[in-house]
């Protein structure tokens, strides 16, 4: 573990650290904020999953998520997107939506991808285990949330895994991998043909599995540009009523797909996972 | 006028435009944010001028102000930092502190500047003018606020026409370019040998012969790496206790020079102007 950086922010510090991590194989970058809170005492941690292209500092420097997270006492860790550096391969023709930026929070099967692109082990177990050893969080009380294939890997994540993550929510997320062109193409290349492997990696799937019903807060543009054809709410809102899983979709008017829309409500998400952990 | 973008945010406009600019020679892109309140009626404007290396982005998508100017109904103009484009003469080196992304808010009288860099007449006439007549403002209502070389701009600017802005603020101003390295580099190129001229862009100077004591509000951070250096807050407290001018200096412990800082402070700022404009 090595820190990068550490700056004062709302009381708090908001901090850089690299690591050697053993579920990817390679050196791996996060944040964290810690509040104010956390020099008196553990407090409940939060982990942010970005979408395709950012790294660890896109939510840190543009959502304001600190100010929330210094009211309620919460840290919030927000790790990278994808294995990188060396001997990390990417995708051929350097697209957006595959390879590095782009590891869909799962862990690959297929080649040359196995190796690194294990993205799913790294949240669920490794990152959490190093936040716990190193920082002074109450591990067991913490939340999961994201924004567009972040977004689809906190509801996957958090569904599969209520013992680690007690709280869910997402911005814009992809919905359901199995029915897009973005779906198609990560859990194709990385996981192979076999849709049932893709089912475990798709929220809609997974809400009828959930041993555990966490409450799932979503909010979504109307005017986001990939709603029709990515991120497709409506599905979820279909499984969860279907299901009985409690969902609040929240369909907000004129709003599109950047980090001007998540500050916006950035807010009312830590306060939901801040309620849930009792912070 | 040429839009380039329009975002929701926090329930108002993020808006970026262009237009070819007389003051300083070329196409200029300007930021502004209207909050809800412009839907039904003119709403007071707060001008930020950024610091060092800035555009008109930084501002906009780092320190969260929206939320308050939202909160207040103000809008914000954010500028760029320099003229630019093809024609505009750089620092020969590049150097960070003059030249492009450092025209320190005042009119060149020194070659090859004088033609371009009139950074002051475009903050003080130009864009005021534009966004007069091109946004649902209460022009006279104006305030002016910044960071840095841009707090140095807004002390500077907000001194010398208080009848354009009636609010004044700034975080980690460069209190007196006349003491310092980064004011004898910019206003030495810009202005040549004649520190008259100087005193002229100098806040330290300027407070003695302020026709109007708008009170000035400061935050400065006791970590931020250039205090000592460039910019001096004790001469402005000095000089403003000499005067009997209104100050606010307030010194946070533990912050640094960063757009985190500036993150955790500005809702103070945008209301204090919020509050001076009777929004």
């Amino acid at each position: 573990m090595e820190q990068v950086s550490a700056v004062k922010c709302f009381g708090g510090s908001q901090q850089q650290w690299t690591h050697q991590s053993t579920a990817v194989g390679c050196q791996m970058r996060f944040s964290i904020f810690l509040p104010p809170q956390a020099q008196s005492g553990p407090v409940p941690v939060l982990y942010w999953l970005s979408g395709l292209t950012c790294t660890d500092e896109n939510f840190v420097t543009k959502a304001g998520a600190q100010r929330f997270a210094a009211e309620t006492g919460v840290a919030i860790v927000a790790p990278d997107t994808s294995p990188r550096g060396e001997g990390v391969p990417d995708d051929p023709e350097g697209a957006y939506d595959f390879g590095l930026g782009a590891g869909f929070y799962v862990n690959a099967t297929q080649e040359p991808w196995s190796k690194h692109y294990r993205m799913y082990d790294y949240i669920v177990d490794e990152l959490p285990g190093i936040v716990a050893e190193n920082f002074d969080v109450d591990a067991p009380r913490a939340g999961i949330f994201g924004h567009s294939m972040g977004g689809h890997g906190a509801l996957t994540i958090g569904l599969r895994n209520p013992d680690r993550f007690r709280s869910i929510s997402a911005f814009s997320p992809i919905c359901s991998p199995l029915n897009c062109p973005w779906g198609e193409k990560a859990l194709g290349g990385y996981l192979g043909n076999d849709r049932d492997a893709w089912a475990n990696h798709d929220a809609c799937a997974l809400v009828g599995k959930a041993a555990v019903k966490t409450p799932l807060l979503v909010d979504q543009g109307d005017a986001d540009g990939f709603l029709q054809e990515q991120l497709k709410p409506e599905l979820l809102e279909t499984a969860c009523a279907a299901n009985q899983h409690p969902l609040t979709l929240r369909m907000q008017p004129g709003y599109d797909h950047s980090y001007y829309f998540i500050a916006s409500f950035v807010g009312d998400h830590v306060k939901h996972h801040a309620q849930a952990l009792g912070a």
